[in-house]
């Protein structure tokens, strides 16, 4: 239990069931005096919500409140409490889940740990819940763009199709796609296998223009963090840093990043995706996370009902066909979380930084 | 800071520089009455060390301290600290590192992080340093199984060799690998391949007889726990669980793991890996992590000196050419580490069971 | 940072400036299965505004909303969210206190901390933000309930006039005074003195019915956790367990507490306040609480402009002249919540528990 | 269980049995480049060991191992591991106590929370856990001296007995007593009852030169983590800051500290013992701890056995008589722990100066 709860310095925890009154967040620890607009948030919880054909028709106006911890646009330091409403919704769709559990959902675990489960629409386990994240995230990308610190998150491959270069801006289509021939190849196959069925695929996400110095060892490294902060969102499947299982086909001497001079520290390649040792080396931080199809298909599946009755079951309802888009944004906010966290946890890490920071207050 | 601490109800806490006095653990919330054995923590830590000629030279004998919290060979409920003194190293060896940061070595990072680092062999950063892991691991691996519960982990493929089938006992042989067939193939390789060099490969975990229903919903999933505790290993690169980043190649029909009924529960198919919305259905666990070839090679390498300078750096030393086999048990070690966490954890989830428990003491 | 979060199982966050849009909190880690009526919670919070001619005359309606966590007045498990909007207050009554640092009241030490302050009533640190103690707090004392443990809490002195007996229910009279020759003596003294100045007193917390083994050693004591809980009351000053501060005028031999077997283990006395190396031993826990006289008085006072210039200031505007009384439910809250949190971590200290509470899992 | 652990920034977690192999401390999050000595802590340690008739003759030379963490008499930013081998102790004292619980000690109760129990000297309640305590404290007191901090703590009354003046140097006598006249007159007390007895006594400990702004707000004020970290040592009953139970005598009007500027931020008084709202106002911490009379006496007393019998105990060997001055030093060293983990906490509050920390950095 206390699983809804994050962070060491940026703590956050969230809240809601998909079919409940609300879903929010409440973070702490966010420094004070950062600049930041409703619309912000509201812009940023966009890219949750690409429209499209392949997307559920739940409609959610996402009517963000602010219950806490900023004045007039600016971070006061105490917990700040964001929430949205959840609005539209038909529970009625759900009523024939009471008893049976839908297969590839958690509706089977949930009853299983705690003998008793909210089976209106996945409860914690929806993915309404990553509207929490995706507010959180927004913050905490906020604070690094205060940094010079850049993230771009964009689909990699949907099902067997794969970005083949960067061409265009990958938020500008539906699919989130920078590779402007493969976004139409992809549409092409979406609209002839999508009929009762669902996909996959695979997210990529780079952080720019970060520091060398920033995160910790042992058990706290970085891509630890990122990786447990990405693995936590409910579609993700696995995750891999730099050229990632890829290494185990390179030879040492391949492998190795090494590092020259030429007016500033570089390096004659990035397999390490720019963590070493769970810390920081100045370059690119990148990484993939692979997302598997939704569960939700109204293709007959076998399961079995709270009594143990074999049963079969078709899914109806609003649902999303292809999720990998929604999730980039997701993504995108638990790395910057993440990464937020370690960069305020390094503010400690010397002592003439702690004693400077200490000496120079007012 | 503080990266050197991990778990929520099983804490541990690490320390130990590779060439500083000793490395060691405190494992504090292992409940009391669990019988453990001096030998049996040897025994375990053998499999960290297994003998070829691949191997580094350095032979530690790993002499176990146990310095509190087990008396009469049962634990107490308190604080388990265990030691290992570092006998058998040779620091001058690093003398010439003092200056010069070794590519995909973690000498550059820490630098920047601290501006200091112990530069005698990687400090906490050296893979001496899962010492204490593998310790902890073996408490927690008594720990299930108590409970029932049976972890196996293997060598799965080493630079482009994966095994095929699963013919012998892993354990038996020194790459750690289950397929006989593969095992010949590979030693071949080895043999022709890491004269000056070293190689990568994949280790597989599997999680037998666990119960459905163990795991934390949201940021805390089981499968996120355990990424984080393996990704933080320092020479993983990437996890995947179930059918991995293969899921994104599937339809959502085909990914789904349709439940019947058959006296108990079963599945038809284990994509998901034994874990769904971060909570076990009570199939087999299992994940798979990419290690990155080890970065100690003696080929000539370009890198800097703390004084920017570029130079060339040739490694020598006793250095693993074949970190894979060494790493299972500890991989092994951080996934029942992260497993005994949640079971202890599951203890509080149904009030119930939390009502039952407190109305039975004495 | 990160100050409104607290706990290890039972985990809360808090969140809310006095007068912003909500106070409120989330509670993470209830166990499922608790029944909890609105009703209940809106009772318990009645408690915290106990009507007189000495309390605030900002009147709360505490309308609450439950966000999610609870569905059919049962917990999920999952987090609760509960919140209460600030609907009755007059900002302007604030005005002149942008620029100018209340004696007593956390604005200067705020201004300090984060540069910045939400200068409308305190902010986070007012008294306001208890009400996000006690909706937790109710729940936590339910939960206690389940177990048939009872706390009693009450008024023990105001100003020096403190009770001699225990001849009625606290919970009726306005100052909650079980002793019903002190209220009036009491309520006569406040006639008197109350004009434009304020008081305090002590509060002192019993909880009946409490089994032994309850606790951790060493730094999680119980006795360590509630006195950190009710410290972190704005206005608490100091605690003491058992006879307290006056266990130091006695000698050993007259301060420990003899066991003797009697059916049941009982003590001959309970000098040690029912906590004995941060455990429970099975007697009743007792403490009590010194609570400083209310800041705000409408007297003139000095203090300083955050320019730096001495000025003098009266405090207008509606204010508490003694709190006592409201701060008897929030002392029980954190009891309560400090209690609960040790009674989960519980279930996980013997072996043998931990495997029955696993086994008997469905 | 983890009761062990403590901290956030800088976290440390403690083992050892009084009477099993060794006692000692990890100390992580401690910043790097930290000068610290051997020497220094054995220094600090001695102040544990007051040499007088009234202490226990158990001479423990406490030889101190260095185990990692430092190099070269710095600190590295990696886990600090000290420990102390328990070597002068006679176990075969303890033998008749295997099945008897001591009054006042917590044989019982950890019995009854873990089922099983150290019956040699109280294993981790035993007051020879505080030497990890004063370990740590000397690092953290080290750290604080680095900023200008400076801590004084003394013996403030022994029994009935206290300080009425500050006239001398307390660390020069063996009561740890800043007045010569009253130090002389315990002197005389202690000849005269302590035979077979034992008398408790009041600390005070005193903070200088600390800025404004240091703390958290709500649950993680700065006195509520010192309380949690003072109440932690076993003999601890009660604690209060400034004024402390004594502020529940006066009015507002009296208690309220009036600021008032002349060069500085001044204050008038006190009262507030330095913290409001939780965060440092500028001003000396102050506060005071009751400390129970040790419970080790040779007077017969009666108690239990584990099989609940009815019996008479005696207690022999080697113990104190008389805690406080051992006392003043560990609560000297959970202040200066608490303190610091809020100090390094703080250098995270405020935008800018993360901004600049970050933007500073190599």
């Amino acid at each position: 239990m206390g699983g809804s709860f994050l962070g060491r310095i940026l703590k956050i925890s969230t809240f809601g069931e998909s079919h409940g009154e609300s879903v929010g967040v409440v973070i702490d620890g966010c420094p004070a005096g950062l600049e930041i607009y409703k619309w912000e948030i509201e812009e940023y919880l966009k890219r949750r919500s690409p429209v499209s054909k392949f997307s559920t028709a739940r409609i959610e106006p996402d009517n963000l409140k602010i219950l806490s911890g900023i004045m007039e646009n600016k971070t006061l330091g105490t917990p700040i409490c964001i929430c949205v409403d959840n609005k539209n919704f038909n529970s009625s769709d759900y009523d024939e889940l009471k008893e049976v559990f839908r297969p590839g959902h958690a509706d089977y675990t949930y009853e299983k740990k705690f003998g008793i489960r909210d089976y209106r629409g996945g409860g914690r386990a929806s993915g309404r819940e990553t509207v929490a994240r995706v507010i959180a995230g927004c913050i905490a990308k906020k604070f690094l763009s205060e940094l010079g610190i850049d993230i771009q998150t964009y689909t990699f491959s949907i099902n067997n199709i794969c970005i083949n270069k960067i061409d265009c801006d990958a938020q500008k289509n539906f699919l989130f796609m920078p590779d402007s021939t493969t976004f139409e190849k992809t549409v092409d196959f979406l609209e002839n296998n999508l009929k009762n069925d669902s996909v996959g695929g695979i997210v990529e996400c780079k952080i720019n223009n970060i520091k060398a110095g920033i995160g910790e060892p042992v058990f706290d490294k970085l891509d630890a963090q990122i990786a447990k902060a990405v693995m936590s969102i409910g579609a993700v499947k696995g995750i891999e840093f730099g050229n990632g299982f890829d290494c185990t086909y390179l030879f040492g001497s391949q492998n190795n990043d090494q590092y020259y001079f030429d007016d500033v520290v570089k390096k004659k390649s990035n397999n390490s995706g720019g963590i070493v040792g769970g810390i920081t080396d100045g370059g690119q931080i990148i990484f993939r996370a692979a997302i598997k199809p939704t569960p939700s298909i109204s293709k007959l599946q076998s399961t079995i009902t709270k009594s143990n009755e074999n049963v079969q079951i078709k899914i109806n309802g609003r649902h999303d066909k292809l999720i990998v888009p929604r999730a980039v944004v997701v993504i995108e906010s638990m790395a910057a979380l993440a990464l937020m966290d370690q960069i305020l946890l390094s503010c400690t890490c010397k002592l003439e930084s702690v004693k400077k920071n200490y000496l120079e207050r007012g």
